[in-house]
């Protein structure tokens, strides 16, 4: 097993992966005070994989209580984080009964967000069981839900006692969500560590082949880097925002597509060499540098076009996606593969860059 | 104009208390940062007061928006909730938008927790406009929703920037809403400060006539104990836990009442007279302090009988308040008048109390 300490003060808590960590019982002894636990899953990950968790926190004599949520981006919002609150006082549980979310991103949002508002927050454990919520979600505390009018326009900074990544869920990972992980993988290299971007430059592939030694030293170095800048930001001020590299496309691509059709990942994929492209055109990033994330995207399974929206289209709702300040929009982009900087973009510059989506 | 400082850290925020506050620009001006301001209000209040903090939010050049709720603790819900939401996402409000709420404490309740949540938190400010929210809700940054099976049961722990306490809603305030505000002044003496609780002993009569001077020495009174309190034990971990003085009971005269019956201050009146017998039944309380109580609650025009509801009843529903921890009831008692103090209660007692809602 291996551990990463997210430093976030009094509110710190440590990573455990590795095989079999749904059997850990003594990470999950520590992280549990209370006496009952409700795992929140959904119902493709709950008969695959709740059984193995209600008998780990049995062995420990916790009362255990499982709710699976419908699965799919579709059902995150107020309706479905209110069966969570029906559960918890259906079942009367108090404030020391720990919340445990078992699934990818929606799971965790949902159940976070629910751990944060049932009595004004109890204990939170996540167990992620996709790429991305092991390199994503699990890092930084943010929960919460989607309005019809906005994605994750609801919710709360909210951190777990423990995260728990369990290599085994891979063998049963689709290949198109491992993809949709990697988008955030070469998302940290792109932003923060050059070294990093090269290693996965060569070794995609076989993450791609969900090599186990690779995944964990991606899914390792991927924590780190996002622990480290929300450990500097916590609540979003002002560094934390360079983790939307890609994502203001993304968002825009993502809202453009009607939420489902494209994967979370795979818009900030196209959206990450959109935005790539546009660093190039203020002179940021070389031909060269543009088309290394173009290949190791590529790699990943991405698309590396976006869709057809529209340019006007694209630039409006990047305006009402939540980054924007006052009407403006602000653009994460790269100065060189591994440093990202903070910028107002001109509107011809940015009409240039979307022209593929005309 | 009166200032009390709330000292909670970075959370630290002033509580202005004076005539005409809601006219009062040069404390708005500071701490609104953003252009946008939506005020939540009720149909009740709104059309009473929206008007003038609209202007006075116009002259230092914010654009306003209000939203009306309907007024009633029946609304304050997710439905209602999820109402604020859609006109923050329909007026395109961005994370430096400032929620006002402005109304009492189903209002404040619902606004802070809509600040809370949207966008995973924006600024807030409260216009308290009963004396229940001017000493109670005002302080300690509590937000939240009723669901079904409880109340407030869903919510956040969040600080506004500012509270604004203008003396000029007493003009419209109805009698039976200042006695239930009146409970919570008498607990904070009862709990906290004797000669407090001697002065209100002397002035309830004048309080009960809106007399100006006394309502701004009640207020600054009641609102620096409970900062106090606060300011040790944010998020109720402990010592806070003395603000709960009649609570139990009252939760359970809330709930077996049927929201709505009778108001949380009355409930918490004739809860106060119950944690003083009790208080009595184990030694801490002489006939005489008993009696002192039952007086100012009296005076206060608050009920000093509890509803018959039934002795199991009352228990059953006590074992179900969140402040139950793994079945044990709590209670705050008083060892003396000034002085609270948190007992394990043996049943056999709790029942002897309980005889007279039998």
């Amino acid at each position: 097993m291996k551990t990463i300490h997210v430093e976030l003060g009094d509110r710190a808590y440590p990573i455990v992966i590795g095989e079999h960590a749904m059997h850990d019982t003594a990470h999950l002894k520590r992280a549990i005070q209370g006496s009952t636990v409700l795992i929140v899953t959904n119902d493709m990950v709950g008969p695959l994989y709740a059984q193995q968790l209600v008998e780990t926190l049995k062995a420990i004599g916790k009362t255990v209580h499982v709710h699976m949520l419908p699965t799919g981006e579709q059902y995150k919002n107020l309706e479905t984080l209110n069966t969570i609150f029906d559960v918890l006082l259906q079942q009367q549980c108090d404030r020391r009964t720990t919340l445990i979310a078992l699934g990818g991103g929606v799971v965790g949002d949902m159940a976070g967000f629910a751990a944060a508002a049932y009595m004004r927050g109890v204990p939170f454990i996540q167990v992620p069981t996709t790429l991305l919520s092991q390199v994503d979600s699990s890092v930084g505390g943010k929960t919460g839900i989607n309005h019809p009018l906005g994605k994750n326009m609801i919710g709360a900074f909210y951190q777990p006692q423990l995260v728990l990544t369990d290599l085994n869920v891979f063998a049963t990972l689709p290949q198109r969500e491992l993809s949709a992980g990697m988008a955030e993988v070469i998302k940290h290299g792109a932003i923060y560590d050059a070294a990093y971007f090269e290693w996965l430059e060569a070794n995609t592939p076989k993450l791609m082949r969900k090599d186990s030694e690779s995944l964990v030293h991606a899914i390792v170095r991927s924590c780190e880097i996002k622990s480290e800048v929300v450990a500097q930001d916590e609540r979003e001020g002002g560094l934390r925002a360079i983790l939307n590299f890609g994502h203001t496309f993304g968002h825009a691509i993502e809202a453009g597509m009607g939420y489902g059709e494209w994967l979370h990942g795979e818009a900030v994929g196209a959206g990450m060499i959109l935005a790539a492209d546009l660093s190039q055109r203020l002179g940021m990033l070389t031909a060269n540098e543009v088309e290394r994330i173009r290949r190791v995207v590529q790699a990943a399974g991405l698309p590396v076009e976006p869709p057809q929206l529209g340019i006007d289209n694209m630039i409006n709702m990047m305006k009402l996606d939540k980054k924007s300040d006052a009407g403006y929009i602000k653009f994460v982009l790269l100065d060189g593969i591994g440093r990202a900087v903070i910028r107002d973009v001109p509107e011809d510059v940015l009409r240039a860059t979307l022209h593929v989506c005309a």
